[in-house]
C-alpha cells in the first residue's frame, strides 16, 4: 500500500469544500458516518497493542476487498508526525481525538477523499462519507454500500436486540451518525444565533464547531447531528435530516439574510465590504479571525453583493488559512507568529490575483 | 463687506490643514490667540444687545483699519444657519461655545483662513493665527502685529498692574493662549499616552481634544496649550513652548514610533494597512472612527510604510469627513445614518481615485 504523501494534500481541497453542491450557500456538507467493531476482540480501551494491530491489519484487507481497492491511502497515524495529523483534522478527515491518541492506529482515504474509514478511533472502525452541499441520500448510500461490502469480508459485533455494538452505548444500534455542516453568519448578525441552536437542542440534536466535538463554532460553521441511534433504522433518520432538521434550521438562515438585505441593507454591506478590505489589507491575523472574515465574505458573494472574489476562491482560503496547511504550504514549521504573518500574507495574494486575473 | 459664501469653503481647506509646515509629522499646527476687551464697556455677561452690536461695529472698523482690510469676511453668527456655524467650527474658525451661543456676535475670517477675530465670544475679541506645522515664532508675530494695528483704533482694557482684563481671570494678563496641535498616534498604540498626557497636565498645560474646551480626543489629536498668562510676557510663554513643550511631546511620540518602527513592525504595519482596508471597504462610518482611521494611515504616511495615497489627501479628508463639511459637499441635509454612509462613500472614492491617478 501507498504510504500518502500528505504535503500535496495542502495543495488541493476535499471534495466537501468545493462549495457547488445542493443549497450550498447553507450547508457547505454532508455527512454519514457508522461505526463498527470486529468480533472477537475487545473494545479498545481493553485492546492489546497487539490486538489493535491485528485490527488494522484485518481492517486493511477487508477494504482491499471494496471497491475503494487501489484507490484509498492508508496513514498509520502512530507514525506520522504531529503537522501530518493535523493537516487530516483540518480536511475533516480525521477526527481531533484520533490525531491525538496513542498506540496503533490509522485512516484510510479514498483518493478523493469522500471516503475515510478511521482504525482504531473510538470503536475498531469509523467510516464516514463527506460531501459538498446537501447530499445525504448519496452519501448514506454510498456508505452503506461500503459497509456491505466490508461485512462480506468482516465480522462486526453485532447483538440480535441492540443492533451494531459500540464503544459509548449512544452510538448502539445503527452506530451511524448523520450531519451536516451548516454555514450560518445572517443569524450572528441578526443576534439569534443562540435562539436557533437552542431550538436544534431541542430537537435532540448535537451542535458542534468545525472539527467535532468540544470545538468551537468557527467562522460560523456549525456541524449538526443526530444524537442516539438506538431503536430507529438508518433510513429514518437520513430521512428525518432531510426532511425535516435540515429545512428548518437552513430557514430561519435564510430569513436572516432576507432580512439584512432588505431591512437593513448597509449593515449587511458594511460588514462583507469591512471583511474584504480587512482579508486584503491585514499584515498578521488569526485563523479564528480569517474564518470569521471569510465567513461574511463567503455569505457577500452567495448574497451576490461581492464580485471581486469567486466562491471556489474562499472556499480554498478556508483550509489553506489553517495551520498544518499553512506550514505545508510554507515547507517548514512556523510558529504562532510566523504562521499569522504568513496567514495574511498568504490571503492578500490570493485575493489580489484573484482580483488581476 | 462682503457675506462669506460658507459653502465656498467646503471645498477647501484651511492653511493649517496643509500639513506641510516644519516637523507636520507630529505638530499639525500652531495658534496663538489673545483676547481683548473694549474699554468702556462691560464683559459680554453684563453687555446689553444693543452693546453687543456696538462692540461688533466698533470692531470692524478696527479691523478695516488694518491690513486685513479687503481680505477677510465677516461673518454674523446670529444670523447664520447652524450648518454653516458648524463648519466654522470644524474649521477651527470659531470655538464650540461661539458657533452655539445667543445674540449678536461673528467672526472675522482672513481669506486664507490663518487668522481670525471671533467678536463677543467670552471676551470682546478673540483673535488668533493658526499656521501649519510648528510656527509659533511667525504666528506670535504676526498676531502681535495684528494686536499693534488694531489698538491704534480700538481702546482696549488694561490695568496697569495686572495687564490685560478678560472675562475669565486664567486670561487677564497678555491675554495670551499658546497652542499646538499634536498627532500622537504611536503614543496610543504603545498604551504611554495617558502617562504623556498627565505629564504634560503636571508641566502646567491644558489637553484637549480637536475641538478646544471640553471635547475629547479624535484621530489620536491633542491640542495642548499655556494654562495661565499672569506675570509673563508673551515672548516668555511663547518660547517656552517652542523651546520645551513641545520637543518634549513630540519626543516621546518619535521614540514610540520608532520603538514600533524596529521592535514591533508587524503590529504597526498591520494597524496601518487594516486602516486603509477599512477606509476603502467601509459602507457606514462615524466621524470618530474614520478619524482614527484616518490618523493611522497619516502615521504610516509620514513613517513610509504606505505609499498609496498621499498626505494632502489624508489631510483633506480630516476636513471633509466631519458632518457639516459632509452636507455642504452634498448641499443638503443628511441625518446621522446618511452622514455615515456618504462618509463612507466619499472616503473610498477619494482613496480609490487616488490609487489610480
Amino acid at each position: 500500500m501507498d504510504v500518502m504523501n500528505l504535503s500535496d494534500l495542502a495543495k488541493t481541497r476535499g471534495e466537501w469544500l468545493r462549495g457547488n453542491g445542493p443549497h450550498s450557500d447553507i450547508v457547505i456538507s454532508s455527512r454519514v458516518r457508522l461505526a463498527r467493531n470486529l468480533a472477537g476482540y475487545p473494545f479498545l480501551t481493553k485492546c492489546s497493542e497487539q490486538q489493535r494491530l491485528d485490527v488494522q491489519d484485518l481492517v486493511v484487507a477487508g477494504v482491499n476487498g471494496t471497491d475503494l481497492a487501489g484507490k484509498y491511502h492508508f496513514v498509520r497515524l502512530d507514525e506520522a508526525s504531529t503537522l501530518d495529523r493535523l493537516l487530516l483534522v483540518e480536511r475533516q478527515l480525521i477526527s481531533r481525538n484520533h490525531a491525538e491518541a496513542e498506540g496503533p492506529r490509522g485512516v484510510a482515504v479514498a483518493a478523493d477523499e469522500t471516503v475515510t474509514i478511521m482504525v482504531n478511533e473510538e470503536d475498531h472502525l469509523r467510516m464516514q462519507v463527506l460531501l459538498s452541499g446537501l447530499r445525504l441520500k448519496e452519501a448514506w448510500s454510498r456508505i452503506n454500500s461500503l459497509d456491505d461490502q466490508l461485512e462480506q469480508r468482516l465480522e462486526f459485533a453485532f447483538h440480535e436486540q441492540f443492533g451494531y455494538l459500540t464503544a459509548c452505548p449512544t452510538n448502539v444500534g445503527t452506530g451511524i451518525r448523520v450531519s451536516v455542516m451548516l454555514h450560518l453568519p445572517a443569524l450572528r448578525i441578526t443576534g439569534e444565533i443562540e435562539r436557533v441552536l437552542r431550538a436544534a437542542r431541542d430537537m435532540n440534536l448535537a451542535i458542534r464547531g468545525l472539527y467535532g466535538e468540544g470545538t468551537e463554532a468557527m467562522g460560523d460553521f456549525y456541524q449538526v447531528s443526530n444524537q442516539a441511534t438506538l431503536g430507529r433504522t438508518e433510513q429514518e433518520i437520513v430521512e428525518e435530516f432531510i426532511d425535516e432538521v435540515v429545512p428548518k434550521i437552513t430557514e430561519y438562515e435564510i430569513r436572516a439574510r432576507e432580512l439584512l438585505a432588505d431591512q437593513k441593507r448597509t449593515v449587511l454591506e458594511d460588514k462583507v465590504f469591512r471583511a474584504m478590505g480587512l482579508l486584503k489589507y491585514a499584515r498578521t491575523m488569526s485563523s479564528e479571525e480569517t474564518m470569521f472574515l471569510l465567513s461574511q465574505v463567503r455569505m457577500g458573494v452567495h448574497m451576490g453583493l461581492l464580485s471581486e472574489v469567486t466562491l471556489e476562491t474562499v472556499n480554498d482560503l478556508f483550509l489553506s488559512i489553517q495551520p498544518a496547511h499553512l506550514q505545508m504550504i510554507a515547507g517548514h514549521k512556523l510558529d504562532d507568529e510566523q504562521r499569522s504573518k504568513m496567514r495574511a500574507e498568504f490571503v492578500r495574494k490570493r485575493l489580489t490575483n484573484h482580483q488581476n486575473n
